[in-house]
């Protein structure tokens, strides 16, 4: 199973593309796609989806992981988020590719086993499970393989108690 | 020019796509789509982009206007609000025909030359300058109109201002 984590943003949106094969993970792609600020917001929006299209069409991913912050700090960042969200939603549904959503405290649950891990031990843990010398850098990429490593864990999960 | 306006919303997108020829509005097409609000996020926006995909390839606008409420509920609303706002977005922006967002209150203010009208207000200016014999239904479509009144009336300000 091939999944595609995205950490979206109207300025900067990380990605990890993670290849899961008999509960081996490998690292397959990962980095982050940043546009200026001062873009109109059709730009930037249409900038990201592109990108992001490019990235499913080269990897070609069974499944894409999005980042669902289940707060926002206020009403101005929360609309921001979600048009971020969409983009990414739709970069992967447009090419009929089941989209998940995992909260931050899923995530955490998930790749470090503690819903409440700070953001510096679940880069080691991204480090870890992938076998890379160093975290992945910028920390948009490394919550994108998280959000991607999520996904696998959570399938991983649901097989198990399906019996299969 | 032609214009397309958008009322986005996640379960239901209210759209009209008006010309002005010679300070003339003439209606082209209005209406609204609607999805199942139980689908899958992605499933809805992926419905709401290729439908209104289709409307601007079958009427050609030379701009996109989409409505911006400058205050949400809450985070949680506001989240489905930038959700539904840039799938509206994209739609005209991958297409690169330039969008523009309005406020609820530039709209009421272009149309009805009054900030605080209410809806019922703004729907008969809509009647009354497009010349329909009754207010357009549903009222997303007659919110999307107006929306795309609002940006011929700003455009035709614009011109009068810079003296063309």
């Amino acid at each position: 199973m091939r999944v595609l984590g995205i950490d979206p943003g109207t300025v900067t949106t990380g990605y990890g593309v993670i290849e899961a094969l008999n509960n081996q993970l490998a690292v397959v792609d990962y980095g982050a796609l940043t546009c200026k600020g001062r873009s109109p917001i059709g730009e930037r929006l249409s900038f990201m989806y592109l990108k992001l299209q490019g990235i499913i069409e080269k990897y070609q991913p069974d499944a894409v992981a999005v980042e669902q912050p289940f707060v926002a700090q206020n009403v101005k960042t929360a609309l921001a988020v979600g048009r971020a969200q969409a983009v990414a939603i739709l970069a992967g549904s447009n090419r009929n590719i089941p989209v998940y959503e995992y909260t931050p405290a899923q995530v955490k649950q998930r790749v470090a086993n503690y819903g409440a891990s700070s953001k510096e031990q679940i880069q080691e843990m991204v480090r870890l499970q992938l076998g890379l010398p160093e975290a992945p850098r910028p920390s948009d990429a490394a919550d994108a393989l998280a959000i991607a490593i999520c996904h696998i864990q959570e399938t991983h999960l649901a097989r198990l108690l399906a019996g299969k």
